[in-house]
């Protein structure tokens, strides 16, 4: 990896760190700059703008969720195991300290139009889809019912990650690794 | 209700409305004075601190949920037409413009120890009991299996609603709402 390619993954590494507790409207040229003991003209030319630096932290973050849970998880069997790795590296992933990044931008961009919630909403369509394909291997796979409809799966096994989520983060509820085991096993038992 | 009450109100109306866009970092003395035509002075006299306003604020909103979901949906029948007018009392304040201030909160708080955020937990655990005792109530009236765990079932049924919210706001989903309902019918037909 270049020396400039390096940098740019530190400085996206910090900011999405950043958003994840202050949201991107905390993440700017002049703090990360601060943060990083970098001189702010080197990180305009980085990103040029606090527009291109956002979208950079949305895209930064839609990696790390590709390379920390959707790809460790194709490596499961077809069908019902590699659902459930899914739901499990979820899991781990939205409770890391600081929690889902993509909990805290979904909540900050959903009213600003623009790129970065353009991106976000494209990642978490892609994560959608992903688990549905899911999904839909299972049923051919025979592990889940053929009327399974694998868009309805995707929608509730995402309901349960952001109750688990928010439980866990804002409630600490001791139950709540069990009341999410608990609901994702009766949602596939519902389909199988 | 006397003068200084009105225009507290007044006041907490508008800043519940920038919360649920701009987060509560974007409700400040300031900017409440200016989008109110009123001296700082005269805000610092009703609240006294940022961080005092930030609770009055979370406090606020609960009212508010208490007067537009909790109290109309209680004066449903006992049971399952009680639980549905929760869900859907729910589904309609969470789709209103701005989307429902708890989820934005919820984001932007669940770093942020203090009094705003402890108010905000407070709020969304009154509300799980509230499900859950309404839940309890349909096991009561014959409408749910004996079996049933109220808790693990107000639990599932905020995750539904999270999902609502986010496939609704953030990716402007057409079968959101569908979607939504089919997944409360299964999750009381799980119980029947």
């Amino acid at each position: 990896m270049k020396k400039g390619e390096t940098t740019r993954q530190l400085i996206l590494d910090r900011a999405t760190e950043l958003a994840r507790t202050a949201g991107l409207e905390g993440v700017s040229i002049g703090r990360l700059a601060d943060d990083l003991g970098l001189s702010k003209s080197g990180l305009f030319a980085h990103f040029g703008s606090k527009d291109a630096l956002h979208l950079a932290v949305v895209q930064h973050a839609r990696d790390e969720f590709v390379a920390d849970v959707i790809a460790p998880a194709l490596k499961a069997a077809r069908g019902e195991p590699r659902l459930r790795a899914m739901f499990q590296r979820w899991t781990a992933w939205g409770g890391r300290p600081g929690g889902c990044v993509f909990v805290a931008l979904s909540a900050e961009l959903d009213d600003r139009p623009g790129p970065a919630r353009d991106a976000l909403a494209a990642a978490l369509r892609d994560w959608l889809d992903t688990l549905a394909t899911a999904a839909k291997i299972a049923v051919d796979e025979g592990h889940l019912r053929d009327d399974t409809d694998p868009g309805q799966l995707a929608f509730e096994a995402w309901g349960i990650m952001l109750a688990t989520h928010d439980a866990g983060r804002l409630l600490g509820d001791p139950k709540v690794a069990v009341r999410s085991k608990r609901a994702f096993d009766a949602l596939l038992a519902r389909h199988r």
